[in-house]
């Protein structure tokens, strides 16, 4: 069951790495494939909840075991929301593609990478039960939406600037609405960790969360690692 | 159990409900009371997992007793995110309402009306495991997505022809966009509810969803029922 989810993970992810960088190469015909393959991230899907249901049924797990089977429960739902969010980004991309560009894509393709790495670490610290990593995921939620206020104010300059750029503006910011979406998951999946391996709840800050003192200094730094080539 | 889930579904409705309404009467108010309440919401959802939690272990139920507890899981995760939304949808309206209104607002509360009606209905269904009604709710989906269509072609239009409806225009989208997430929630319960009773996984169409032919015509009629009077 692990390595199915871990499978449908790598799956949703890999999409939502296509669909990000069809939008900065311009590539229709990745896009059009992203929208259309959502298909087996579904059947692993419905294979997942089959697979927890039986094990449910059949061995009635307790402890660790049980809060495993219900928790792959709600990370197989997470990730199957991950892919339907492959998808709409890429349906927005495509509509974005059909206008000229409005600026060189940077923020957008940082903000994507960022939820990516979040949703990767909540699927490590899932496989290793590490609640140390589990937890540096939850810190990285606040960057996610610095991100997504920065590319709204920026964009709606460039609306205010150009009509031009309004429609196309617009399928930006859904998609980095999107992308904060894609972190928000990557949040759950973590706490979800957390509870495994801890019987601890820390949804809606019920249980303590470790505050990164540095975490601001570190943002600014990962603004300067190799970025994904603007358009 | 059931009856907490209900108590939550409730709250969550109602919670939408306030923000819709306060975005139509422009009521600063009532939407700081939306954003800042959501903690009773997030309360009862952690109550009924720890319920649900235990029932699993203490009882370890089988057929139709195992199903309505996972379902119940993916219910309160939904109804969750229902509550979530809105805060979002208060968020948005508040930004909203620090500018001069776009438009008199008529198609967007329609469309929260809908999202709430499907809601509610799913949660009906789930109540009375009525496969018919929770069916019924899944053909509404599509009312939902064309309601967003419109909402956008519209919008649109306002923003290009006067930039400064562009910065409160776009927070209509977005709260377009999260009415169209509160359909999907209940289509995800109408889909639980299914599972249930008929032990039968409804979602990607992988069973027969009964196509509606007068869902057309209905629609057109839906539009004529009264309406919540614009700004």
């Amino acid at each position: 069951m692990k390595s199915r989810l871990l499978a449908m993970g790598g799956l949703a992810e890999e999409r939502l790495r296509l669909a990000l960088q069809a939008l900065v190469d311009r590539n229709q015909a990745v896009l059009a494939d992203v929208i259309a393959g959502d298909s087996r991230v579904d059947q692993l899907q419905m294979e997942i909840d089959d697979r927890c249901f039986t094990l449910l049924a059949l061995y009635q797990p307790v402890a660790i075991d049980l809060r495993t089977i219900v928790s792959a429960l709600k990370i197989n739902a997470d990730l199957e929301r991950v892919g339907d969010l492959a998808v709409n980004i890429g349906e927005a991309a495509q509509r974005y593609l059909g206008h000229p560009p409005v600026k060189p894509l940077i923020d957008l393709p940082r903000m994507g990478h960022l939820a990516l790495k979040m949703l990767r670490e909540a699927l490590d610290a899932f496989v290793s039960r590490d609640v140390g990593l589990a937890q540096a995921v939850l810190t990285q939620d606040d960057w996610v939406d610095a991100f997504k206020n920065q590319i709204f104010r920026e964009l709606l300059t460039y609306m205010l600037g150009d009509r031009r750029t309004i429609e196309p503006s617009v399928d930006l910011i859904l998609i980095s609405r999107h992308l904060e979406r894609v972190g928000d998951h990557a949040t759950n999946i973590a706490e979800d960790v957390i509870f495994i391996v801890d019987a601890r709840d820390v949804r809606h800050h019920a249980g303590p969360i470790p505050t990164n003192p540095t975490a601001s200094a570190t943002f600014v730094e990962r603004r300067e690692t190799p970025r994904v080539p603007p358009v």
